[in-house]
């Protein structure tokens, strides 16, 4: 379980750095899943363009994510003025990000596949959400 | 060091909870300070307004701030579109705010002066920074 946490925090601060690099700002908040705050793993923007980010790590093509976390991160996207952004980096695949209104809504949790996520018209990749920023 | 530290972690907390009883999120920036990037100590923000925020604490009306954290906090705002501020809280006084600009320059160091900023034209404060957030 530790060993699964050290490896989310390695995920969100490579995709930090990606960010950095791109010449975006980008910070993993501290606090995020343990503070009774709506608070995303990840801000990052560019003259006021903002995306909030959960960050997952999968072996798989999917991820489940609670309900409170979507709901935690759409609040506090829609607060802020941030596009509400789920990125996945999935085991030797890389990263895969989508809108949080692309995610499968089940009865029990908000779900990410791969495969809906690129048959999807919309489909988000990180050059898009680089060119979200700049503009 | 360590209780130093406790207490500044403290601060933070308080006033991203000031910030969020005011209807803005707030956020706790992990690794400001630790990690190789330009972090502020929070960002707080409401519909696309940001501002980025180095917090302190202090027993005395002054606090020293490093050239590096001020050219780091003025770095990561200007990147995000966001206005950079410092905030200290003294002990007994409460919270006191200035723009990095109302900051006294000298060789070796930037200086948060409570006295001059209580005589300076533009003096902030935590209503007037939620004022600024709002619009």
């Amino acid at each position: 379980m530790v060993k699964t946490k050290q490896k989310g925090t390695n995920a969100e601060r490579e995709l930090i750095h990606m960010f950095w690099k791109k010449g975006i700002a980008a910070a993993r908040i501290a606090g995020s899943g343990s503070m009774q705050l709506p608070l995303p793993d990840i801000i990052a923007g560019k003259n006021n363009n903002i995306v909030a980010i959960e960050c997952k790590i999968s072996k798989n093509d999917y991820v489940y994510l609670t309900k409170k976390e979507i709901y935690e991160l759409e609040k506090f996207a829609l607060i802020i003025g941030a596009m509400p952004i789920v990125a996945v980096k999935i085991n030797t695949k890389g990263w895969f990000f989508c809108h949080t209104n692309s995610l499968i809504k089940t009865d029990k949790a908000h779900v990410f596949n791969i495969k809906h996520i690129d048959s999807g018209q919309n489909t988000l990749n990180f050059a898009k959400i680089v060119s979200f920023l700049n503009t």
